[in-house]
């Protein structure tokens, strides 16, 4: 897939700095893993516990911590740097943006803008985009082919929205943000005003989506808009794809979120947490800094202090987990009669003493 | 977000009832909740639990229903209403209309309408948005930017389509309808026959989708098609972002859907009920009339009476839930112990007269 | 829904195969399922546990299996086969393409094709479509309304792109596979280095995604490119509405998942297995051919043998639910509850022999 124009190491270490050992001149063709490894390839250990991997890949060079200096140099060329990981991460950015096209600039003849909208400088609009009266396109922003964004919208200096994104009316996505395909910002919360007589009455939902700098969102993700204020995601917050977000939720700075988690409506979550696939949280509760929550668990309080929280039920064969579940339905039946059996073990120890103590002295001749 | 254009108590009366008990020239600027409220904010007061905080909000009017009269009244402007939460949702709906543009009537030039498509009078086709053939469009529909109306396909009187919908051939939506970017209504059902020559041979989905009236979908839900009959949403049904109901599914009226819903095949799910996030109901059942179904719970069977019902793994740290997950595999054998114990006690029970009963009588001397 | 253009029993066994035992000249107007035919009705009967309906309905024919010829003769027309259900899928699939306009062949003027792709065939591009340069679109293909197939993607010979499909640059779908609306094929995988100073760094997902042939997805699903390598989908596999696979996943060869299935990164999955809807597997494990996982089950590891798995709270009423989920959490107390009376019985027993044989023998005059 990645065109393998041809680059050095020498080009490496030049454009992303770190302590090159081994000849600038070695072509190097692509980023691999370790194990699946040539002589053109770049790859990195950033998890001391794969260092077993290292002395046998064939890797034509390998990014390292500087303890593991010694080990690298002594198989061929190695960059050294504190943090190869995020070396790495780096290297992924310079690499796409060499061998990707960048987005023509400038607006495709077949979208349709708004003669109303403001666009920065350096503004790329895709084929059959839609941008809308009073939406702003800031510098260098990158609108997709086939994305809408509505009226009064803005989309934030560098911000690239993938082909076919929707920003509704007033909503605001704030710098170098990502957006991906099919995602879905300012949507109507999930609000009525149940009623005896006419069912479920639409409550309008007034409020908007602000997003922060430097967000990512993921396919397919839904982020409503507020009731009355708005719906905030902070700064660094990244969402994977299918993602829900209900109106006049917080997201709070650095936190991240995996596939089909789902937020309910004014939720507040607080900075630096993460959740796993499938987590959801109630409304209307709030969670705080650092937390962490598990795959597939719901959360249906507040939850106050940092930590690992998990509720999941533990997968089984499917005979032994039928048997379980019957069980478990049983188990408020059986604690009642753990308590029954203690009363009469109670009773029978009081009857003879020395029984409950359990060693069996008196047993003893 | 909301533009604050002058509106005043007695505007809000005039245009939606109640009994105004206070100033019709104060000015409003915006609806807001009470905690968070100023001079020229409504906000209202629903649930009398909150009713403390009546006295402290600086709103400049509040509705309330006639038992909390006289403690509106001592703060400031009020209207009076049985219902308060109607009342603010219609007020949304009257603001909306106010400070939101009203879609253009007429078809977009950058549209693709076939010409052997109806439209009806006042209705509004958006930038880029097509409509093929045989497709009918009843009066003062409004199809959104980049939306998809297939063959034959119908939208009901005064339903909106927002930006990016896609209304798969021969499907019909009714009147009065929202229906949300992203949702595909009519996709193909899941439908194949195993067969070990050729794997899964595809079932064609001959059905459509028939929705009825007043029925509001979320971003991105996912409505199949039928096998062979259609599957049917029923007037006044209220689905959230994100859902998916399968083929030849049935919901009944007035039932609301959080988030992440699933309802899988052939299942005919009751009226008035509701299902929290991440709630999903198995194939070929059927749930009654006004079952309540927690968030994350999954139904593998009929439900014959209303109520409300759970399955969620509680939520506890991850050192806690461990020990509890691991536990649980052990329940069945747990159970068996606890029968032992009990066999046992009742053998020594016998033996010794008395014991069983507890209290431990004959000990008294 | 569907066009009941005249057609007969002759027609359907010339076209289809199979045994027809009665008249040729029988009008058929629709297919339908055993309990709600008519005369103008051809049904099937797949399942023998659902025999007992077979003399009982209306239809005018009957597909069925060798073994119950005899009972369907004697009701009147049947087709005799040896695998119903598949002629059954094999009928809609006839049905489907007399009773549907194929799709107009060329190039809808309002598509925007780049003069750099590449058009098979009787290849057919919808309204509103965007083709990109280097993209390859072979013999037959047919990319519906609003798609999306960006730089050097490839679409397979035979295969349907449903209308709004958006496949990323770089990917390839191979023949005779389906997409349904909504998909996004190809968005970035969900990959950051975590760094403290500067949150979490993008990781640029280098690799792209490959399907084979005859695979079908469904609606508003999301399959990820891989970070480095690619992310794969083997040939048949059936993947229903709203999936997420994220980068750099395998999914074996005939495997099937219902809607809300998500497989975290670089996981596994054999060939030939099954998901229920709202299954869920982590990243980074290997899930052995022929692995059926229920609805709502989270998978946290590897699974190297064959078989049905599941981890499933069970429903029930709230009242009782909560009683369950309390006791839960007391469960590792309760086992040492059951350990403390277990070692005191077994004291107990010590000091009065036989009374932990329970039969009571001694008690025997």
């Amino acid at each position: 897939m990645i065109d393998s124009a041809e680059v050095t190491l020498g080009d490496i270490a030049a454009a992303l700095g770190g302590e090159l050992i081994g000849p600038k001149s070695l072509d190097i063709a692509r980023i691999g893993p370790l194990e699946d490894a040539d002589a053109a390839t770049i790859s990195f250990l950033a998890n001391p516990r794969y260092r077993a991997q290292l002395a046998g890949s064939s890797a034509g060079c390998v990014i390292v911590a500087p303890a593991l200096r010694d080990e690298a140099v002594a198989r061929g060329a190695a960059i050294v740097t504190p943090d190869p990981y995020l070396y790495f991460a780096r290297l992924t950015q310079w690499w796409a943006r060499r061998v990707r096209p960048a987005a023509v600039t400038g607006v495709h003849p077949s979208a349709v803008v708004d003669p109303g909208a403001r666009l920065g400088a350096g503004v790329s609009i895709g084929a059959l985009a839609v941008v809308e009266a009073g939406a702003q396109i800031d510098d260098g922003a990158e609108i997709g082919a086939q994305c809408f964004v509505g009226r009064a919208a803005r989309v934030g200096a560098g911000t690239r929205l993938h082909p076919r994104v929707t920003l509704a009316f007033e909503c605001v996505v704030g710098a170098r943000c990502i957006v991906h395909s099919g995602a879905v910002i300012g949507a109507d919360g999930f609000g009525f005003a149940p009623s005896r007589e006419h069912g479920y009455v639409k409550i309008e939902q007034l409020g908007a989506v602000r997003i922060g700098d430097d967000v990512e969102i993921g396919a397919n993700t839904c982020i409503d808009r507020g009731a009355l204020g708005d719906t905030v995601i902070e700064d660094g917050v990244k969402l994977d794809n299918l993602i829900q977000i209900a109106h006049n939720v917080r997201i709070g700075r650095g936190t991240a979120m995996a596939a089909f988690t789902g937020v309910a409506g004014s939720t507040r979550i607080g900075e630096g947490c993460t959740f796993g696939g499938g987590a959801g949280v109630v409304g209307h509760v709030s969670i705080a800094d650092g937390v962490h929550v598990s795959a597939h668990t719901a959360v249906l309080r507040s939850i106050d202090k940092p930590g690992v929280y998990t509720g999941i039920f533990p997968l089984a064969e499917n005979r032994a987990w039928e048997k379980t579940a019957v069980t478990l339905r049983q188990l408020p039946a059986l604690r009642e009669r753990i308590r029954a059996l203690e009363r009469q073990a109670a009773a029978a120890s009081d009857q003879e003493p020395g029984a409950a103590d359990a060693n069996g002295a008196e047993n003893t001749p």
